[in-house]
């Protein structure tokens, strides 16, 4: 079994944003040399996730939507969490969206259908964050 | 390590469909001859969920009517990604439910609690959709 | 490749509850002597979840008011799979939270970001729990 390890850091100028890391990913695995295998991306941080979905700016434009009208940023004071912070609903929106993928790698590439793209979701930016990509197989 | 991948296809005749897939991936473990490992099973379509749960029809109309709250189908309008589609609400459920799931294999089985049952969940449907089986171990 | 594979029990006194595992993990790593590799923790039971967050109480009040007002317990005949339970509240919850978490395994350690904190976040308790544990790797 062979393996790789990337810790991967971007820098997130605004609160929310959706970034297409699928290159940065695919580099890794080919860079890893597997053909049969699995690969794990995960956000390091907490009110962050990492997804699959289109990249399309309306989509995204929805998600900010309906993700603000599911777990409001405001008012601060309506969650506990807030006493020290004021990033809960970073914390809610991160778990409808998910923490990681795992994606087959086949004949030496990420497996994937046709539209499905790796997206970084910040949820709480303005500052570099760090995401990590394991790829293990043969 | 040995791997085995295979790409199933299913008719989804309705919009939005609730198949227990759970047969189909045993097979495919089986044919594997994979005792200890994983077993990586995802959409290939981002209208689509790979979920486990429990295989109880009244569940499944109580998963349709919160969806359907969570992320209505209509009006179409409402969703930016609508301009030459109709499907955004498909691509936010699709997100509550999630893309994929990882089973452990245990002593050549899927390693499963007592109720869990992998269901492929549609919310576009009506054509042809294709979900991808990955097993890895020895 | 090598595996681990452990069956854990938590005692879970109440319905709802969020429960710290990540040094059960952390322990069960170590055993397998796996260096680099995968770490799987699932729960076994379908109304419940396993994921990742801060450890930190007042953002553990937030989920519970939260997931309360996208799921709510009651009325319990909202729901058709009420009809000999009422705990269909809690399988729409676990979708929310996740089944599942996949976590890097990088110099015989959980490699996580400064506050990553795995939980099994039970929904329907008052009685024993299991969740699953299985490492592969070298």
């Amino acid at each position: 079994m062979k393996s790789l390890t990337k810790y991967m850091t971007l820098n997130v100028p605004r609160r929310r944003m959706f970034i297409n890391i699928t290159p940065n990913v695919e580099d890794v695995v080919r860079e890893s040399g597997i053909r049969e295998g699995l690969c794990l991306v995960n956000a390091m941080h907490i009110t962050a996730s990492v997804f699959i979905n289109d990249d399309e700016p309306g989509l995204h434009q929805d998600y900010e939507t309906w993700l603000e009208k599911l777990a409001p940023e405001k008012p601060y004071s309506q969650y506990h969490h807030n006493g020290y912070e004021d990033n809960a609903d970073a914390h809610l929106k991160r778990q409808v969206m998910g923490r990681e993928v795992v994606v087959a790698i086949s004949n030496g590439r990420l497996d994937f259908g046709p539209w499905e793209q790796i997206f970084y979701g910040e949820f709480d930016g303005k500052r570099p964050k760090r995401y990590l990509i394991k790829v293990i197989g043969e």
